[in-house]
């Protein structure tokens, strides 16, 4: 049964260990990549006081998961996004190869670049902006229907509707127990942390966690290049501030028993976690 | 139960998909971490005729392989090598961080600097050559243990009293079919094709796996970013040289079932499929 949806949660000092731009990049790109490969609904970058690059990461994987088409609209390619370029494309279904062939029925990402009295002008790839019959701001990212070529028309669609993987959404948590902590809104739901000295994962706890997740929300959790999840939860423990909190965790896993190098980077750890949990949700 | 020998094959089109030195070297930096996470014994590049960069791959891959403080005599840092610098380290046992600490006892990789008549003098990592008793060709690599500090002294050790992963080693092959063929000197071992179209992998699947391969040799298959391993296959057999044997493959796995993107990047399909086989072989 696949869980309803899948959260990974990473440290902003994932890049920590990377010393330029160009690699940080590189190593975000490949977290993007990871993400959509394995259908990840949302990517949540926790506050590690060591390092805080929050703002250049979301950044980054936003850039990843935005259309080509509509990349000009939403980002200027300079300043942290100058090596953004070098990402490789996704591929995703919401990432047409070909922009400019647009069929009735089509779903697509659009964003509004005018707003007209009885609707707005949508940007969804062609050179044609579409005609969507609903007010909105400017700028606005919207998933529209395409229900005429000539003219071009569409109209919203609800998630729902929305058959296939359709990217990721990017959001912050000032602290990995915040992150954890459950809310009115949302049941924590299957609360998974990765570490070294976690249980090594095999075929029947494989099916344990596949059973167990059911279809409920999953969150998988990495910690830093220099510094294990227990280790950044102790930290935020002995800050104390309003931590009545302390987030357990359902399973503790080393996804990657017998490892053959002393450390294992971050993009390699997502991979491999990913991959395997696949199997347990499949 | 651990295989004797995991060995993975890659096409020597590999990096088609990458434009430029410097991406074809960190997708083949990528491939000697995965290869070093999953404690890969051998890695074989296997002839396509639509790119055959087997050189510069296998080169990047040695370069990769080979401890820090070796690098100056085996490799010009020129050429083909030029982005090498920014493959990230293996960390595995045999690349120490600190080779100028050495112990009575530490097993290094050494490299014959200059010969003698009673022996050799070998590059172990430390400002001061090592003496082995052993008399061998200036350039060659070969695994000492270190049994006098001052002055430095080293015998050669056998590959069974290494424990730990230390490296792999890459061979080439004219055709993928070739490199599959039984040979008077090993069985074939468990052979495992990678494919998109294979059988998704499960618990039950990966129980299986690991109990029939035992401790034989396994291979695993990977196919190239632009066509795979049945397509190259075909293409082999409609070439007919001395193709008599047609490989049959024990397992055709899709290791990424239901994959969120179009394509997968074979630096990620060996990390994925790697961690997948790895609990099967726990």
């Amino acid at each position: 049964m696949k869980p309803r949806s899948l959260s990974i949660l990473l440290p902003s000092s994932l890049a920590i260990d990377a010393s330029d731009l160009r690699s940080k990049t590189a190593k975000i790109g490949q977290i993007a990549r990871a993400a959509s490969v394995f259908r990840a609904d949302k990517i949540v970058i926790y506050r590690d006081p060591d390092l805080d690059e929050t703002e250049l990461i979301e950044r980054i994987l936003n850039y990843a998961e935005t259309p080509q088409y509509l990349r000009k609209h939403l980002f200027p390619l300079a300043g942290d996004l100058r090596y953004a370029g070098t990402i490789p494309p996704l591929r995703t279904p919401h990432h047409p190869l070909d922009a400019e062939n647009i069929k009735i029925g089509d779903i697509r990402v659009g964003v509004v670049v005018r707003v007209h009295e009885n609707g707005s002008w949508v940007d969804i790839g062609s050179k044609r902006s579409a005609f969507l019959n609903v007010s909105m701001q400017k700028g606005e990212r919207v998933n529209v229907q395409v229900t005429s070529n000539k003219p071009l028309k569409a109209v919203p669609v609800d998630d729902d509707e929305i058959t296939g993987y359709w990217g990721y959404s990017v959001a912050r948590a000032g602290t990995l127990s915040g992150a954890l902590a459950p809310t009115q809104a949302q049941t924590p739901g299957l609360r998974i942390a990765t570490s070294r000295y976690g249980e090594s994962i095999d075929a029947d706890l494989l099916r344990n966690i596949g059973a167990e997740a059911g279809s409920e929300d999953v969150l998988v959790v990495f910690g830093a290049p220099h510094k294990g999840i227990s280790e950044i939860m102790d930290e935020e423990k002995r800050e104390e501030r309003e931590k009545s909190f302390i987030a357990e965790f359902d399973y503790t896993l080393n996804t990657l028993p017998d490892q053959g190098t002393e450390t294992i980077r971050l993009e390699e750890a997502i991979v491999a976690t990913l991959a395997i949990l696949n199997l347990a949700f499949h």
